[in-house]
Order: structure tokens, then C-alpha cells, then sequence
């Protein structure tokens, strides 16, 4: 077993560990037995990811306490108004109290809708993420956001509940499809590119072992990816400020999710084209020409399966419907130097639609 | 118009103003437009209410506003999911952004309702209450408190989400029917009972005055009850100790309407025979018996309508799904002197269901 790195997060009301490595379920048995022994522990997960790793998720739970699965659909059916419901109702139906826990096994929905039910069941229960995804593993793992889905739009509902842990245990990460790995991995790059030129230097160094999934190399880029999120969610906890540079990408990203529907793009994907998008308007501006080239070459070594077809008006109206544009208008992320970006607040919807043309038909 | 009392609540992110008073909407039109100028507001309502005070609501608002009424029924029945996925739907369909404001206006289920769709719309967008009856005056003003019910109980989903302001306007309840005016003051009894031997005596002073409406009475009980409660709010803004005192009256209050079902008795009727049944409970350990006394006879002095016919078995397994009920057992608020009680661990199921026959039996 590898060494697992402990990174405390902090928040407005304590703070909690996120624990990375290979072999962090197993490790953490004691801390889990003082936190759920004794109590009713509801496990929010789906049902393929209870087959593969339900076992190892009950075997380092106490036998003191009562296991209850909580079964969601796969990815982002999971973040329905309907699936929240059914979990608060399952909850209730089977005893949950103010002090039963819950923890959600899965990937990034199962722990936005999860985290959600958690934060509002009798106003707030303790929750733990195991995330089982590259991608909830680096971006899921700090800044409390929860969340579901409306038809009209992405995480249009939810709250900020932060989580008493995050066990991210990279050994569950071996079961992906490489498309998954290569999906989490844009976050990745979406957080060195911003945020940590180091970071982002060591991935354009070691991106032929990730893609492959080598997991001391996918640990570090957790561990990397975790370090560099935290420092800016600390520092705006509510996303006034510098936290906006996480939307690096997602702008485009969720316009393109809700014109094409959830599922058609993997969000890593999605995040993947909004990133090369941003870099044109950015371009567009004469900033950071150089960094915009690595950043280029980086993702597009990725090799992401391309945008389907889809009404350049359907993605404009979802942007304007976006939660990040206040009423005054909508802002984009973009980055000024590697490892360096800025918000961008006066880019017009003429400029906007000028490069979404091109950019929608491949040019 | 008579003085305006100004009470300012604290919380972990702030403070904010409960203004108590007869005209208190007309007279805050200044800081009204600061806070709603230019924005869309989203005004959370039922059309009774609408009727009553829509017109008031919006010449208190300014002209740059874009105002949006939402409907909700009224009473228990917009405490539902349903409801607060249709005002989420609604706010997300008409242009509602991070930045648009919602205010509540009326009773206090349409009060926890929009507090809880102002909670989770975009992860929290700024909200005022905008009370209309006495209940909602004195209990929803403080403590941030949001939710809605599941057909297995009440108030199981909710979320913690303070106000930016509420505005008790004392002018608003002359249109209330007597018994409202009765049912609220079984929660400004309470308070006393707990927590505030002055005001207690106030009440037993006043009664004749405070049952007929007399706006100068009424504002003087409101103004008192917030304070009290904002006292041990502030001191206990979770809910772990002594904001749990506010609670007196409302363990078997809470089993009574789920078990009748919601509306069958309002809810201060429910609170008020949950504090005769509380007494009960604390004269059969010896505690506060002149207390108790004196706090019966108040209670009984507003002649609250019987508790319908109800099996005892339901509002038994009603108090076992109450989510005050640790896994570890239910706590009992109980007085212990006039303006003091204490919340009793070990009271045993025995000795609950012993008085809960005769008390149901009307003996």
C-alpha cells in the first residue's frame, strides 16, 4: 500500500480531511468506526457501483452499525428533483434520525444528489464522499457544493454542506473505462492551468501514465488537483471571487450539456471543449498566447471524442440561462498565464456567437 | 403610526433586522429599494394573502423591481416537494438569477416554503419574510429555520437559511380571524413559559386586549417574543442546547398533526395542547408545580378547540419518527420555574404513553 496523503480542508464551520491513495477505505476503518458505530449509515450509490465495491465499502464500516443502500441511477439521471425525493422518503422510512449518517459511493452525481439529500434531510445529516470517479475525485472533493438538476438547467438546485471526509481511495479508480480516466483528467488540467503551473507541468510530463492509469501517477494528480482547489476554496468559500476561476471551461461546458442533454457528452468531455472554447476568446483578447497554445496541445492530446451536432441557438439560450450570469451579464474564465487566469467580465454576446459559429462547425 | 422596534439578529454569517410594528412595510421603502432596485423579486405567496396584501407588498417595492408573483396554497399544503419544485421551476423559467430576491408574504408554512426555495434555488439566493400572521410574526422571524414536510412527518426536509430582513408588519394581522390571533399567542406563551417571566406576566395582564386584536398589545408581545427567541437563537444557532427549550409543547404537537393529519387543528392549538401535555409530564416528576399552574391556566384562558378524536397508537409511532428522536430517545421539554424549563432525556416511553391515554381521553 502507498502512503496516503491527508489534506485538511477548511470551512466556515471546522474543517475535514480529504485522504488520497491507494488503499484509503481499508486505512480509515478506525476513523469510520468512532464515526458511524452504533448509528443507521445510508449508503447512496448505484447499483453497478454497489456490485464493485459495495464489499469493501461494508467491510470497513463497523459492525455495530445498520447499513441501509440507498440505490440512484447512473451518472446524471442520479440528479433529479424525483431521485432526491425518494431518498429523503427512504430516509425517513427507515428510521433515519438527526445523528444517522450517510455516505454516497459513486461518482459525481451519486455525490452531488447524495450530498444534497444529506444536506436538507431534518436540515442537515453528516456525510462522507467515497468518490469512485477520477473526475469526483479532483473536483467533487472540496467546496461543499450539492446539487440536482431541473429540466431547464444544470445544479440549478442545491446547497453548500460540507462533508465530515472525503475518502479518496485511488485503487477504486482501476475499474474504469479508460474514457473515464481521460474525462477526470480535464479537470485536472482545467485546475493546473489556472492555478498551478507545477501541476500542470508534471501532467504534460506524465499524461502517457495517466491516461494508462497508473495509480501512484493518478494519486499525485488527486492529491495535486485536491491541494490546488482547497487553497482557492478557502480563500472564497462562497464563490465571490478567485473560486469563479474554477469554471474555467464551464461556461461553454454546461450550455453544451443542457442543449445536447446530460449524457451525451461526459462532463469531463464537455468541460474538455469549453476549455478549448474560452482559449479562443481569450485569444481573440491577445492574452496569454504561449500558455493558451500548452493548454491547447495538452487537451487536445487527450483525443476527446468531438461535440455531436447541435443548434448554435439552443447553446446560446442555455447560456443565457446559466446561474453565473447575474442579471448584469455573463462572465468567462480566462486564463491570463500557465497556472494563472482571470474573470472576464465584458466579453459581449456578439463576440461570444462570432466564435461559437466556428467553433460548433469544427473550424 | 406608533414606534417602530427594531431587533437585529445575529448568525454565523451576519445579522440581520426583525422590524415589529404597525406601517413597518411602508416605512422601510428606502432600504427596500436599495435591496430590491433593478432586480427581479420573486414574491412567494398564496392568493388569499395576494388579495389581502399584494397591493401593500408592491408600493413598499420600487418601481425598478421586476416583480414575479409566485403562488403557493395556503396553510400545511404548500409545505410540500412538489410546491418547491414548481417554485424552482417557476423562478428558473422567468429569469431568476443569483442575484434576484424572494420574499415571502404570509403564514408561516408559506414562509417555510420560500425560505426553503430561497435556500436551494442556485444554491441560495437572498430572501425577506414578510409575516402575515401572528404565529409567523412571533416563530418564523428568528432562527432561520426553512422546510417543508414529507407525508411521513413534518419538517423532515428543510435547510438553515437566514433572511436578509423580516418585516413584521402589526398592521397586516387586523385581518385576521380570532382563532389565528388566539393560535399565535400560544407560541408567544410559550416563549414566555420558557424563557421570559416578564413577558409572561405581560400576557397575563393583557390577555382580554391581545385576544381582541388591540395593535399596540400586539406588537409590544411580538417584540418580546422575538427578542426571547433571539436570545437563545443566537446563543444555540444548531440546536444542540438551548434553542431546543423553543421546542416546549412541540413533541406531541408534531405527532398530533401527523397522526390527525395537517390542518386538522392549527398548529399553535397543536402546540398549545402539547404544552398541557408537557405539564403533565413535569407534574408527575414534581417539577415547577406553581409554575405549571399559573402556565395552565393562561393556556386555558384561551379556550383553544378540542383535540379531535385520534388513536393513541398513531401519535405514538408519530412521536417515534419525530426527528427530534435521536437514535438514542426522545427529549422532553419541561418547565422547571416561570420563564425557565429544561429538556428532560429520560422521560421513558412508559411513562408517556401512561398520560397520553388519559389525555387523549379528555381526563
Amino acid at each position: 500500500m502507498e502512503t496516503i496523503r491527508r489534506i485538511e480542508v477548511r470551512h466556515a464551520r471546522g474543517s475535514y480531511p480529504v485522504l488520497v491513495g491507494e488503499g484509503v477505505l481499508a486505512a480509515c476503518r478506525r476513523d469510520l468506526a468512532e464515526w458511524a458505530g452504533g448509528r443507521r449509515v445510508f449508503v447512496v450509490s448505484s447499483a453497478p457501483v454497489l456490485r464493485l465495491h459495495g464489499t469493501l465499502l461494508r467491510s470497513a464500516l463497523p459492525s455495530s452499525s445498520t447499513l441501509v443502500d440507498l440505490e440512484v441511477p447512473d451518472g446524471e439521471a442520479a440528479k433529479t428533483l424525483a431521485v432526491a425525493g425518494a431518498l429523503w422518503e427512504g430516509m425517513l422510512a427507515r428510521g433515519g434520525k438527526r445523528d444517522s449518517r450517510l455516505m454516497t459511493l459513486g461518482g459525481g452525481s451519486v455525490g452531488d444528489v447524495g450530498g444534497f439529500a444529506a444536506a436538507c434531510f431534518l436540515r442537515g445529516i453528516e456525510f462522507v464522499q467515497v468518490p469512485t470517479t477520477l473526475l469526483a475525485q479532483v473536483d467533487a472533493s472540496v467546496g461543499g457544493k450539492t446539487g440536482i438538476d431541473l429540466p431547464g438547467g444544470k445544479n440549478t438546485v442545491g446547497a453548500f454542506w460540507q462533508p465530515a471526509g472525503v475518502l479518496a481511495d485511488t485503487g477504486l479508480l482501476a475499474t474504469l473505462p479508460p474514457e473515464e480516466i481521460r474525462a477526470g483528467l480535464v479537470e485536472v488540467i482545467k485546475m493546473a492551468a489556472t492555478l498551478d503551473c507545477t501541476l500542470f507541468e508534471e501532467i504534460e510530463a506524465g499524461l502517457a501514465g495517466l491516461l494508462a492509469g497508473d495509480p501512484a501517477r493518478l494519486a499525485e494528480a488527486v492529491a495535486g488537483a485536491v491541494e490546488a482547489k482547497r487553497g482557492v476554496v478557502e480563500e472564497d468559500p462562497e464563490e465571490k471571487d478567485r473560486r469563479r476561476l474554477l469554471n474555467f471551461g464551464h461556461t461553454l461546458a454546461h450550455a453544451l450539456e443542457t442543449a445536447l442533454g446530460y449524457g451525451a457528452l461526459r462532463h469531463g468531455e464537455a468541460v474538455g471543449h469549453g476549455m478549448l472554447f474560452a482559449l479562443r476568446l481569450a485569444r481573440r483578447r491577445g492574452l496569454a498566447d504561449d500558455a493558451a497554445t500548452r493548454i491547447e496541445t495538452l487537451v487536445r492530446r487527450l483525443d476527446l471524442p468531438a461535440v455531436p451536432a447541435v443548434a448554435r441557438d439552443e447553446v446560446l439560450a442555455a447560456m443565457h440561462r446559466d446561474k453565473k450570469a447575474r442579471e448584469s451579464g455573463l462572465a468567462w474564465v480566462l486564463p491570463t498565464a500557465l497556472g494563472r487566469a482571470s474573470v472576464v467580465e465584458d466579453v459581449s454576446w456578439s463576440e461570444v456567437e462570432a466564435d461559437l459559429d466556428a467553433f460548433l462547425a469544427g473550424r
